[in-house]
């Protein structure tokens, strides 16, 4: 492999067609941001935007901006178009609540959905919310359910007829390793199984096929690759074919067939409007939208292209640049398994990585040694990984990483 | 009694000591807004300071925010801002998802602490997302839950020992009736049952003294008398005294004794942080911090004394002016039952309530035949009662409500 030097990544950004997507956010002077994948950075038109539901509608129109502004339509109108992104049909997506919340409904529909089977397959190094949610799931329902967690290599022929749902995050929080999710769906359908994605790492940053992948529920995150703002709401999506049967969990009112006609007994709404739960939270849904209109304008194909260039070079970099520094890259080099992020294990990952961000370098640190960097073409240029891999290279060189400061911890990390 | 005249209502607001709060709301010209009880008018502040959350925290210093900004203890520290109108000691309130999703939180985190006993009691005519929340938990549950539904009347009667938790809503959302909260908690005390209480309509309306009272579980709504914004997160009240044996079902990653550990089991957070569910929505919660401020340089005796005088000379006008128009008041006249609302029942109620709100006069309509007037102290001005109840004797004698416009049914009533 050739030594790579600053002028290539340069030159990658003079020809680059994402560059002038880099205009549509507001990014801070001096930071290399590697942190997209934790929280996506601030569009320019979001603060404009929700100034105005603010002023305009809310203020000036108060009540009367439910129909006016049609402010009951913004779950399923963003979800469509995040469904533009994720390989779902109209219908399918809406958006509201966290995560979590999210796919606690999925996980207690997806079971219900499977009457006969009794266990939730994942992997122990999935996110914790997923493992808690299905833990706390399991112990409320106190039927029996089992969560069974087994390596990503064995999953699949841990899909057994006793499997209800193969709960998976596509790509790795930690490692940025994505799973084949035509592979796995299909083998769960085989042995009769439902799959539930969570997208949180891929959603806006890989191509998702959900229904060219024949999937039945997922879920994903509004504030990573969306750019939605922090504790941007999430979505829920379900396959159309289940959408007269699921039933769901937490029946709110705005998951009524008629949530205005007040009846006391529930009936759920048609299609994915059952997933809805209370009233939708206006302020973080414009900010939400304006975030995911970026990437509507974007190619998807494009963003994975330079997001898998960008990533690759970043890999190249630390090890050319930092060998005998005692970092070990843990993602996938071969490109269909990984997702957006490069996670490099260290032993002093913690302060190093407090060290950078000191330095204006902001990626994250997974705990026990992991230091996670997240590529979002959007907004990232090339040039910029070489500047990033530059201030590690000299904060290892002169040990500054090893201040007291950048040992103390902070609360969150 | 007296007939009222306009000048009797301009001189209360002359010598109104919470008259200094309006200017800290941005109100709309020409509206006489009556539905603070639905969605809480726009607090001055609270434009700049989304903002300011937008710019200057997420765009400028992106993730690093949860640490400088303390963006993480939000929900803690507007939940113990909000514990101090309904009181609650600090460290039992926690603010974040909507009304339904704690509804589901305490309710099941009730039952969960009464494992003998099977009777969720409520009343028919609570608002409908308590009765859909308690109905999708006893069918997710499958123990044989029921929700037993009695009149308000019929309520103390029928707390048995077979009930594990009485789930009331304080003040009714369609006629402002209003529970002797402290008496129906000893009652359930008495026979071994817990009290979940909604405050929707209460929290910032009315006094509430939840300790007080020996409450054990409480939710409430964020953009109602709050003024949080459309959607703004509801919260959570757990008394101290079940915090080491509470359940709570939706156990995400926030909810986590060390939420950035990442450990695969969950292990719950000391104190009301296990009511943590996902990532806090930081926009909508700097949203409705700004109401809540408010709430809490006003005193809340002083905003109890004129909601009532407002709601009786409310009441008081309809039937002066309007006698003789088929109106008939709903809510209680007996100060200690009412609310802050006055609630009218006419059988034309639909086109009615839309000609008044396209005259300006903004209430709300609730089926079958209810017109819903909300009394907000801060921002509502004693002669624009007078000017409302005009507005509607204007309506009815020309019967301009009965115009085709008015009688199309909106998407949102």
């Amino acid at each position: 492999m050739t030594v790579l030097i600053r002028p290539d990544l340069a030159a990658l950004d003079r020809i680059d067609p994402l560059r002038p997507f880099r205009d549509r956010f507001a990014l801070p002077q001096g930071v290399i941001y590697l942190d997209g994948n934790s929280l996506g950075a601030l569009p320019r038109a979001t603060a404009a935007r929700v100034a105005q539901v603010i002023e305009a509608e809310w203020g000036r129109d108060l009540i009367t901006s439910w129909n006016k502004h049609d402010w009951m339509a913004l779950p399923g109108r963003i979800g469509d178009k995040i469904g533009r992104l994720i390989g779902a049909a109209p219908g399918e997506t809406m958006v509201g609540d966290s995560t979590s919340v999210n796919l606690f409904k999925a996980l207690a529909a997806a079971v219900r959905l499977k009457p006969g089977r009794r266990i939730i397959l994942s992997e122990p190094a999935n996110f914790p919310t997923d493992l808690y949610i299905a833990e706390g799931l399991a112990a409320l329902l106190a039927e029996g359910h089992e969560l069974r967690l087994v390596e990503p290599d064995a999953i699949e022929a841990a899909i057994t007829d006793e499997v209800a749902v193969v709960m998976l995050t596509h790509v790795n929080y930690r490692t940025g390793r994505m799973y084949d999710m035509a592979r796995i769906t299909a083998k769960a359908r085989d042995a009769g199984a439902l799959v539930l994605w969570d997208l949180a790492h891929s959603t806006g940053a890989v191509p998702v096929d959900l229904n060219g992948a024949g999937a039945d529920l997922a879920v994903g995150c509004g504030y990573k690759y969306l750019n939605g703002g922090p504790g941007a709401p999430a979505f829920l999506w379900v396959a159309e074919r289940w959408h007269g049967e699921v039933t769901m969990p937490l029946t709110g009112w705005l998951g009524h067939a008629a949530p205005f006609a007040f009846e006391t007994r529930f009936r759920p709404a048609t299609g994915i409007a059952r997933g809805l739960v209370g009233t939708p939270p206006i302020l973080s849904l414009a900010a939400l939208e304006c975030g995911v209109d970026i990437l509507l304008d974007a190619s998807i194909a494009e963003i994975r292209a330079k997001s898998l260039r960008q990533s690759a070079l970043f890999a190249q970099l630390i090890e050319q640049e930092l060998a005998g520094h005692g970092f070990a890259i843990v993602s996938p080099r071969e490109d269909g398994a990984r997702g957006s992020q490069v996670c490099v294990a260290h032993e002093h990952g913690y302060p190093i990585m407090q060290a950078l961000i000191a330095r204006g370098v902001i990626g994250d640190f997974r705990a026990p040694d992991i230091l996670r960097f997240g590529f979002t073409p959007l907004y990232l240029g090339y040039g910029e990984l070489w500047d990033a891999v530059w201030v590690l290279k000299e904060i290892m060189e002169d040990r500054s990483w090893d201040r007291p400061e950048h040992h103390a911890r902070a609360r969150v990390t």
